[in-house]
């Protein structure tokens, strides 16, 4: 018999610390906990310590979720000598204290996206990220949607132009949770700690798609914003919803491209509908989030598309997870994404996509916003 | 035994001529053959005379659909007394003078879509419209979606309140025949012959399909045009494409809808895409004209989308045409196009959508034009 | 202005009677009336005579599809010299007598399928179809899914070998007409008048397909057939069912391949679903009829399905009807059909499916059910 | 700051062996080191010890997946205190030595699928667990499809008679990875190691999912295999395969359905298809495991089937899971699967699928060898 030590108490292995324990919290926990599984002889993790501000509740999470230990004080988990990542999943509007004193502690940094809820912190924690590279400690911002192994090969496909020049995309994000309008208020809908509603929470994963499956830059943006229901049923009465339900966009690429952008909170029967479409001069591809593992594709001038499950050993991740035709589930993504950080700090790289990139989203967004108010005009993108 | 006169030569039915023999042609030529069959005891037409400029060319088409003659005078032809219904399927430049001498010699009118090239022509339609109505003499513009059967059933169940409240529609109508750079040029490419490109040709099918479904108008739109290819193979060497390959826009409706839309003859690997997807408060729908006889449902607060085969003996039309499971074509929405005017003129009723409902399609196109020539701000639509 | 003679009165073109104006009568009258506009300049046909048994009914039928006349005597239709083929549409039982009968007259004949009700029947039929073709009197039997443009183009990539060896093969032909148990007695249900019940109905269909798709006969069967609902209200009272609700076979080919098959009328929530699914050595292939226009390829042992729209116009048939995209529907199987009899008839030649592609199939069909009577026992099918 | 024992270390939990590292193996280390996550408050396992032969392998593999321990003698695994629950992941040859082992050491026991290799063995292991249940010593057996939360849903809509009498079943389960005659020889072609091929396989999962879904027992079955490549390339030339590349069965139950069953190895294109169809007297329902988040839905004589994504909190186990539209992988399935056994040893019950299940499930298996023995001929299931 062969003692050994498990995977989260291994000798050398990073220690990480997730501040949050809500939604975020928990993919992020499910990732800390299963990425020494995807890679064989990859070093794994540390599952230190998991941070909320109630003590009971964070500790039963702490418990359920695999922690070693948990705390309410974040200030004081970041200086921790057994806490190298500190893994940010607290809401859009702390999301810049606690990164920004996490690196100056010298702990490497992921936090959830989007980076910031305002332009002015994620400029911020771009200067905190670039002076704490210099001093070899890494920043990531969890766009988890880059480690679906479907649209990194979609992401390969364009890359390598089989698709030849991309022209139009399409890329919706459609979710229904507020089609009703007896859904109650809740802090997602006040832009003081939300700073925007769909646009914000959806728009950005959708805006870091078109980034990194083109490999372009969106230069400017027409856009328009509303807001379908404007009073919803607080605990103390009706209050007034303060973000948009649904954002619309039209937007050009250094590259050329336009791509056409919708996302909504208010769309009945679809749940998670990220749908992106490409189409090139030499082929096209489709995806829908709901079917995470399939990609329609449309490869060097051939007819139709090609409908593929991206469960062969050759497709992104895949070698680590399960034989061919074994699908892989939305948290998947996480897993993957942690998986990449602990490669890129095993070898002393930049992970990607960085604060810049979480940055370049912010300026998109921002773009949107400006556009909205001014009636939908022509905005450029701040480069 | 009994002898019969054969539908197409039945005493008291009325004359057709049609005006035009390429691809509309032939269309409108294969729902006059058989439109008799779609509804016992109907009248059936006399197709009289099929009219083009190559006088040996129609005369084969004739032969081949059906027509009783061929001619190459469409003046000559719309003064005939044994033409009673003059159908325009000239290209787009020439509707306004076809249609208007056709009724002002008193002859019963159907146009193809769009109903004109420019937005004065189309206004002269339809103040000549007008005058006629006065004199019983009936005018129509082909919509021919409107008369797919999954389309009619979406409109019912909108206007029963199925979905509830519609805020959000998204319709594109995506082709890819302009796809290839190669593709050579063709008078659809210059403005002065097509009027518009993409916009014009597939965005008015987009833009009555949002009036035809919502039973709403368009108020104010922002929208963009681009060309991807600006030059094309002309039979003489190099020629400017001066039309767009596509066009996007956003519109507001009355009813307080906002409205995606995307059009474009660049999508590789679409062929006939127009698909329409209807948010609404309590319901949604998606259709797809690549799969026309198919609905997708979602009612009264149900649950995910139900697929629906629109062939049901209750479902718009079908009882006319087969049992249940078994497909229509593309074919015929003009057939049942041609019964339902026919039905309106046996009753003395002005048939839908009138020239009225094309010139509201041309001044929405018109108010995108405009926003996408300024910069893709608001535009607001002329009532 | 050129005087053409109508396609329906084209001097030298054949005369055609249907015998039969119901579902089938119906069907092939649409084909009959339309076949001439699929090919330019190919001869039309005279639409001479519809027969049945009501005369009222049956002119009120011929004046609404497009007939010259109607008759109630078939015998003496058979005999007029205007005719030139008949097309037999009456139930199964009757098929031998009249397309004996008219080919003795001379006259081509399309009969509709199953090509007879018992073995014997067909047998003589085929007898006579031979004596027949000794003096250029041909004919065919109407398995009108051969005309489907996207089953044309799988038979085409089987016969290339595009999918390797064809191993197995999937085919059911799901109905739901008699899910419910309160659907009324009607003659279909009652052996001595329809021979049998899914099997021969949509059984025939599926085993035509497999011979079709493959070129390959059927030599051995096991199979079981089952009645869910052995009792209908009928006019008079509750009724046995004396045929088969539903029927599945498993069948080996001459090429070595396994078939499964299942016919059903009791599939809740199916109308018309023929489906066929083909596996080969290199190669795999999907096609639905509710989805007649798509068809799924796996070909060269590429990876996934390609969905195809099959309407470009290098697609079977295509050439005759529409631009890309635009679908045809279930009724254009019969106008191909027509057209095919048509094109074979002026070539001279023996059209395909030949009555003894009918008689294969239903020697099929009675291995079958002597499979079935025998427990499910494997029995071998008549050479 | 409180400090927290791991999940893993929880003083009381239940400690876990699992025999065996490859495919299953890691599978089942998956589950356990997820399955306190799943359920606010309930008690989490000791991941203890991961057992195998090579010595340095399973060490690696046991820090990888989270274990304590790795081991390779499983005699003395099953005799430690610290081991509560043995988890056997070997070959089926070895299910039967292993388990009751387990079992008679007083371990609770799980085995994957199928139960074992021969029926004689299975019933023994059938006798093993009834003497140890008296003690309060449990079992089970690991279709962890039953785990796959449409079914589950499907199952719940079923028993409560929302597709009224279930009459058709379909299941089918296809997959790709021998349509290759290149695919080189395995032990899983071997009838000696494997027991049999696509129909152990494959066709366990299918006959489990028929007697999950529908409540029922199989009764009598017709059945037949075959081996389309009898020779593949082993490691010193080529070899037999001895077992079956593809099963077919029609099988009948004690409720009145009539299933059909196909599974396969030779299916290209398909990965991991386990398709099933249900059709009852007022409803139907489709689940396809390549897409299995989703399932089709005609419930209550509605038209159609509605396509629903089973994510909702209150769909089986999601409340575990993730909001809404966050889809899960295969994964899933073992990790519901081990919380559905911990439920059940914490409340002293016996977990399903028992042992005896798994041997209904062989007893099917084995009559569907013998009719193919004798040429499909009817076979009865023995009770």
């Amino acid at each position: 018999m062969t003692s050994t030590p498990s995977a989260s108490g291994a000798a050398g292995s990073p220690g990480v610390a997730v501040i949050g324990y809500a939604f975020m919290g928990k993919a992020h926990s499910h990732a800390w906990r299963n990425v020494a599984s995807l890679r064989p002889g990859a070093p794994g993790v540390r599952q230190q310590v998991l941070v909320g501000r109630d003590p009971e509740a964070v500790a039963m999470a702490a418990r359920q979720y695999g922690w070693a230990e948990s705390a309410t004080d974040w200030r004081a988990v970041i200086e921790r000598d057994d806490v190298d990542i500190v893994d940010v999943c607290v809401p859009g509007h702390l999301h810049g204290e606690v990164a920004i004193a996490a690196l100056e502690a010298g702990k490497h940094v992921i936090a959830e996206k989007p980076l910031a809820n305002t332009l002015g912190e994620a400029e911020k924690m771009v200067a905190t990220a670039r002076a704490a590279r210099e001093h070899g400690v890494h920043s990531m911002v969890g766009f988890n949607y880059r480690r679906v192994p479907a649209l990194v090969l979609a992401r390969r496909h364009i890359a390598e132009g089989r698709l030849g020049d991309v022209r139009q995309v399409r890329v919706s994000y459609l979710q229904d949770w507020l089609a009703d309008d007896a859904a109650p208020m809740t802090w997602r809908l006040r832009r003081e700690l939300a700073g925007s509603g769909a646009l914000g929470d959806l728009g950005s994963h959708a805006v870091d798609q078109v980034r990194f499956l083109l490999g372009q830059e969106v230069t400017a943006v027409n856009a328009l914003t509303h807001t379908f229901v404007r009073e919803r049923q607080g605990v103390d009465g009706p209050e007034e919803v303060s973000v948009d339900d649904a954002a619309w966009g039209t937007l050009r690429t250094d590259g050329g491209a336009v791509v056409s952008l919708e996302v909504t909170r208010m769309a009945t029967a679809r749940k998670n509908a990220l749908g992106i479409e490409v189409y090139g001069s030499n082929g096209a591809l489709r995806f829908d989030l709901e079917s995470l593992n399939h990609l329609d594709l449309c490869l060097d001038g051939s007819e139709g598309f090609r409908r593929v499950l991206v469960t062969d050993q050759d497709d992104p991740y895949i070698d680590g997870w399960w034989p061919p035709g074994h699908v892989l589930g939305w948290d998947a993504t996480f897993t993957n994404q942690a998986a990449d950080l602990l490669a890129a700090l095993a070898a002393g790289e930049e992970p990607t996509p960085s604060f810049e990139d979480g940055l370049a989203v912010q300026r998109v967004l921002a773009a949107i916003e400006e556009s909205a108010a001014r009636g939908g005009s022509c905005v450029d993108v701040d480069a």
